[in-house]
């Protein structure tokens, strides 16, 4: 390891891009399934939605995915979590609900979550990308877009 | 597929977590070497940043991750990049040097992506999650925080 360099990273993330074996399952999940609206939308190769300001969530076609990072597999998704926070424990259900609904897969129901003090759902989107659709009492968001995880 | 429900969910992630092999590499390279400030730094089990306004990118030991999961296999980070763009070229590389010097293994140098109009380079971090680092001119964020990539 070298010295620190003296430049720092902004702390965003901008992008956060998924292998997606069935470009057109996604797109039935995410728009029809969960009502969202594309950011845009490319046939054959890829679907972004804005999913917090100045970030983005890519839904990238496998083999062109690939491509971009210089290799020829088409990787599984593996590894990864997304979560979606929602206000009390019925609207969990509700979650779910529309997401089964939409083309995914219950993978845990809706029960207490073994980290964090959340109660939880594990939801596997049509492409193997993994939601915990969650209650989590602790979590706060100030008007300012800064979270807490022990309320305000 | 039943009929789609009321419900639909609000367009928003809040956690991104990935499985963690090796921690204190994370702690490093995120801490040391990009310089960012953990929200959260539970030993032996998970690492938070906040990384946009109400979205936390979670380090989570590859152990408890998988429990939390309701599985015993430890998996490996697969088919998921991430994405921070910069302003210019130049500062592709400093941050790619940032990254490197943090821990981070150069997978490919900074050059003409193949999608998107990009000039990119991609980074692997100590746990094998593959951050891209871009400049992309279309890339636009207006004061309500709505990503445009065709620009302002």
């Amino acid at each position: 390891m070298t010295a620190m360099p003296a430049t720092t990273v902004g702390q965003d993330v901008h992008f956060i891009t998924f292998a997606t074996r069935d470009l057109d399952a996604a797109r039935r999940f995410y728009t029809g399934g969960l009502g969202w609206e594309p950011l845009l939308d490319v046939a054959d190769e890829i679907v972004f939605f804005q999913v917090a300001p100045g970030t983005v969530l890519g839904f990238f076609e496998a083999s062109r995915f690939a491509q971009d990072l210089g290799s020829d597999d088409r990787p599984p998704v593996s590894g990864v979590t997304l979560a979606h926070n929602v206000g009390d424990r019925d609207a969990v259900s509700d979650v779910v609900a529309a997401m089964v609904a939409g083309g995914g897969t219950v993978r845990v129901a809706p029960q207490e979550g073994a980290f964090g003090g959340v109660f939880h759902a594990i939801v596997e989107d049509p492409n193997g990308v993994v939601w915990e659709v969650a209650h989590n009492p602790g979590w706060y968001v100030d008007p300012q877009g800064r979270v807490s995880l022990d309320g305000p």
